[in-house]
């Protein structure tokens, strides 16, 4: 008999058909036989309404009673959620943040969780009860309540899976689990069976985003398996694990990430002295945007150019920054691109496999796609190029990389 | 400096806009120097939204997750009126009836509060906040949400100010306070600038609702000086209070009261022997109807008639009952009236003041009015009418004990 602690989010639960649905699958895994603690989210409309009512007041309410206000939308899901149960015979009890107690911190509107009694919870589960627990939320030191900000309640179940000690967290969402890239892009990407939490990070961060990227630090710091999987259709999804996948089926690239919308400037013929990079980047970050890939290239003349990427929308901002720096920088000019991607191949594979950065280069060659910038770390490499060969250049990849075809895909090592 | 408890209920917070108005009328006492503590219903409309997804769910939803799911409401208002009052510069905090801790039983959706610790309210005054406190809701001593039934955000009102040793209860609604009578029915209904508790609770039984009965118990148990005024209306209200008006105006009559859709049952010739009336009464009671007027007259013959009044939707139900038990009790016949109605008259001055009764009586007898049953306590008279003399009746009585002038009130004593 296993623990299994599942997270529905918003989509899952967005009406109370869809909620009587969950409920269905809740009694598929306590049928075999195993403890089930639920974590959900709110109803998916009901945190827009709510902070349209409170902006209707206030542009920018008071933290304390935005979680307040915020923290009834998981509480109405968790009510409901336990009468579908309960409706189809099953014992059912619900738990607000505060009730479990999830202890926070008392940073409002993005509490970070720091200690989960599973007492109520186990003594629940004891009695032979499903447990519903509201995500997203917890209560400080004083009893206020907090909430983890938006997505929090994926947070909420691999925390609660590890202070539990569950056998796995399942994450239920609108898509089969994660995919070697973007479907919509590639139409033959593959779903992974399982992935490494280093692996989950890159992917997460660099758009495909499946999971809150704090759950997945959490729950790879805690050592709790997780499982992503689709709410709406049956399959085993996408098991995020510890370990390196140990069968035979181990390629070296778990799978290709891509950003859109980016953009490049280029600070050039800065004085090669030491606190450049500082002097040019500091700015930027001070102002708010987040700086992504960064690059420095000594030219001949012993000057530097230092170049970076940042969301597009933000480029016009970060490029009247330094405009306005680049006199005292010494620098012979800013440069702005705003038309460049971000592609990344991902997989801890690299680690122990040669040639794949060769292997990437020569399939955008051969696809005549310029790589203006490339960045490597033990697990990832990612190259920006011009944007309009995003698709082309991800679908080469996927194919030089033969992620498409499981059967074909050791062969590609 | 005093300590003021004030309510407002559904109609009262029914919007953004209503809100920001009752967030203006607090800060208007609270400018006056006095702490604040207000109660707050759930918008309205909005228990009834909640109550309906419930039953798309189940027709009877599981009481513990009905007040989970319920408590939500009144903890939207809680955070929106604080978020009004924040932005005008007023420290707030809200507090849910777990955080207060309003204990109370156990007994989901209709809990009786037992113990309120204030100390976290006197807290928050002593900084100088006012405190925002979610009706209607509270929790058992394991920490279960519960609720106190609809209408409970009286009593919580009722109930924290007595916890609080506030020195008012500040019922706001929407009516300017307690009248006379009826004003749709007497145009000239006169408001009463106060009334005892025993006088409120024959009133407010009798039809002219505008508190919850179950506070103005609470009330007059813990001597809270109540007072019910209007939320949209300047004004004094009525005052609720301990003792009798000492003011030279002292009517007998507090007012008139009256409810419609009676119906009266007939148990007639029934044997003159110990237990009959239990016999009568005992198997309607037990069938859930809620049994109003009794009274019970010896015939000549030594038999007895038991005659009763029930809402009329539930006379079908009582005359099958009792024509099922008329053999076993020996009844000559059964019979029903639906067509009564029954008219109340109110005042601690019958105490002191005789001639009441007769006065009424001679009142109805002017105007042709037969009195069908008498029933009579130590502060109200009531009689049982043909329905179709209800307004006429109210009205003669109301102006036979001048009670819509308070110049010549006094002079009907």
């Amino acid at each position: 008999m296993a623990l299994i602690v599942q997270k529905y989010g918003g989509t899952s639960v967005g009406s109370v058909e869809r909620i009587e649905a969950v409920a269905e699958k809740i009694i598929k895994f306590r049928e075999q036989g195993d403890d089930i603690v639920v974590v959900v989210s709110a109803m998916s409309g009901e945190t827009n309404r709510l902070t349209a009512l409170a902006q209707e007041i206030m542009e920018s309410p008071t933290p304390r009673e935005m979680d307040v206000l915020l923290s009834t939308g998981e509480q109405v899901t968790i009510a409901l959620l336990c009468m579908a149960l309960e409706k189809r015979g099953y014992g059912a009890r619900s738990f607000t943040g505060g009730q479990v107690r999830i202890l926070t911190d008392e940073s409002h509107t993005k509490a970070r969780i720091k200690e989960i009694d599973g007492s109520r919870i186990h003594a629940q589960l004891e009695q032979g009860n499903i447990v519903v627990v509201a995500g997203f939320q917890g209560v400080d030191e004083l009893g206020n309540i907090t909430t983890l900000g938006r997505g929090g309640s994926d947070t909420t179940g691999v925390a609660l899976a590890a202070a539990l000690d569950a056998d796995e967290c399942q994450i239920y969402t609108d898509v089969k689990g994660v995919y070697t890239t973007d479907p919509r892009v590639v139409p033959e990407a593959r779903l992974l069976s399982s992935i490494t939490f280093e692996e989950m990070l890159e992917l997460a961060s660099l758009g495909a985003k499946v999971l809150q990227i704090r759950s997945v630090e959490f729950a790879g710091k805690y050592k709790v398996p997780l499982r992503v999987l689709s709410t709406f259709e049956e399959g085993p999804g996408t098991l995020i694990s510890l370990e390196e996948d140990s069968e035979m089926e181990d390629p070296a690239i778990a799978g290709i990430a891509f950003e859109r919308d980016e953009a490049k400037l280029t600070v050039a013929g800065v004085p090669d002295v030491p606190g450049m990079a500082y002097k040019v980047i500091g700015p930027v970050s001070d102002a708010g945007i987040e700086v992504d890939v960064i690059v420095q290239n000594a030219a001949e003349d012993g000057t530097n150019d230092i170049t970076f990427t940042v969301k597009r929308a933000e480029c016009g901002r970060a490029y009247k920054i330094l405009q306005d720096a680049a006199v005292s920088l010494g620098a012979k000019e800013v440069v702005q691109d705003k038309k460049v991607c971000k592609v990344s191949l991902v997989g801890v594979g690299m680690r122990s496999h040669a040639g794949i950065a060769s292997k990437m280069f020569k399939a955008l060659a051969e696809e005549n796609i310029n790589i203006q910038i490339i960045t490597t770390s033990e697990i990832k490499i990612s190259v920006v190029i011009e944007e309009k060969y995003l698709e082309l250049a991800v679908r080469a990849l996927h194919s030089a990389f033969n992620l498409g075809d499981p059967e074909s895909a050791a062969e590609s090592n």
